[in-house]
């Protein structure tokens, strides 16, 4: 409700609004990327491409915000379950499952490939997009230094970097799977350095 | 000279061969990657647009191949430095460097966005193109196994997954930079998980 776009869109006609999203999910998983235009969705909501173009600027735009709602859907908050370990696995792991098994995934790929050509596609992934992304392991490290599983200087921006940067590159390159225990492993040696002493605390 | 396109190329006209790749260098450094198209790349090689095609199915893959002749030009091998911390951060921050201060990062951005779309691109840019960037990387963690640093069971492509991934996701966000020592942490970090014990070594 923070973002303008949505409530503009809101105040206007939620349902119409609700509808052009579930167009737009329902092309992506029929047709895929290339098979979503404004055009195509205008016509399967019945509602006017003027009337897209009023609310989201570019087709990026629209899959930015079907991709947020759909995420808010199938990800829950990860609560507390003792350990920052079993945390950080449960919430990487949530997200690499939903882009595997709901159109989610080719959604996210379309939008990162846009925002290599695209300055403001860019700008709207980096600083609206992924700090809200970011907001849930943030808790999470709130909660781990709160118990003292890492140190108060820990470099949690790095420790995330890798963290997304590992999804990242597994989701681009095709390569998201339930492998052999790889998220497990790489939190444990990210947590075991986020310590008091190890590489990622201190300055 | 193991790649058959290339030595196709080679066989038929060198010269006409570097002065393409020389061309759609000039056109990256000069427009970026939307003005490297097929045909201005013909045009200022003096070339026909047919000899382009036969070479390169692509634009795709003709900057795929620039993007391999720059970068074994920039980047040479990383030689013994006595400890794989130093030949590790070595690579990744030449490689950062060399993504953010010649066309090679716009390049290289071009060439994953592609692949989001295109099967084929991904399958090169999967199968035939990072395999190779890893090489150097291999040596040095075959170093890094002889000296007694790494374990003997170290999961190796965890931990180029994670190397590489942190770089692309800085990359892709437009976020390179020499940071506050980033690198030599996330460095550290991975090296210690991959001792014996560690998190990255054994089943």
């Amino acid at each position: 409700m923070t973002d303008r776009r949505t409530s503009i869109g809101n105040s206007r006609n939620p349902e119409t609004h609700a509808a052009i999203l579930d167009a737009a999910h329902e092309l992506l998983a029929e047709h895929g990327y290339a098979g979503v235009s404004m055009e195509a969705v205008a016509r399967r909501a019945g509602a006017g491409k003027p009337t897209l173009y009023r609310w989201w600027p570019s087709k990026t735009a629209l899959l930015i915000e079907l991709y947020e709602r759909e995420k808010t859907r199938a990800l829950a908050e990860i609560p507390d379950l003792g350990s920052a370990q079993k945390e950080l696995v449960a919430l990487i792991k949530g997200v690499h499952r939903f882009w595997r098994k709901t159109p989610a995934g080719q959604a996210f790929r379309s939008i990162i490939a846009e925002a290599q050509a695209d300055d403001a596609a860019l700008r709207s992934l980096r600083d609206e997009f992924l700090p809200r992304g970011r907001a849930t392991a943030t808790v999470i490290l709130d909660r781990a230094q709160a118990r003292g599983e890492i140190a108060p200087d820990a470099d949690r921006e790095l420790l995330l970097d890798v963290l997304f940067g590992f999804s990242w590159y597994r989701l681009l390159t095709h390569r998201l799977r339930d492998d052999t225990g790889a998220v497990e492993r790489l939190v444990a040696a990210l947590l075991a350095a986020a310590k008091a002493g190890g590489s990622l605390a201190g300055d």
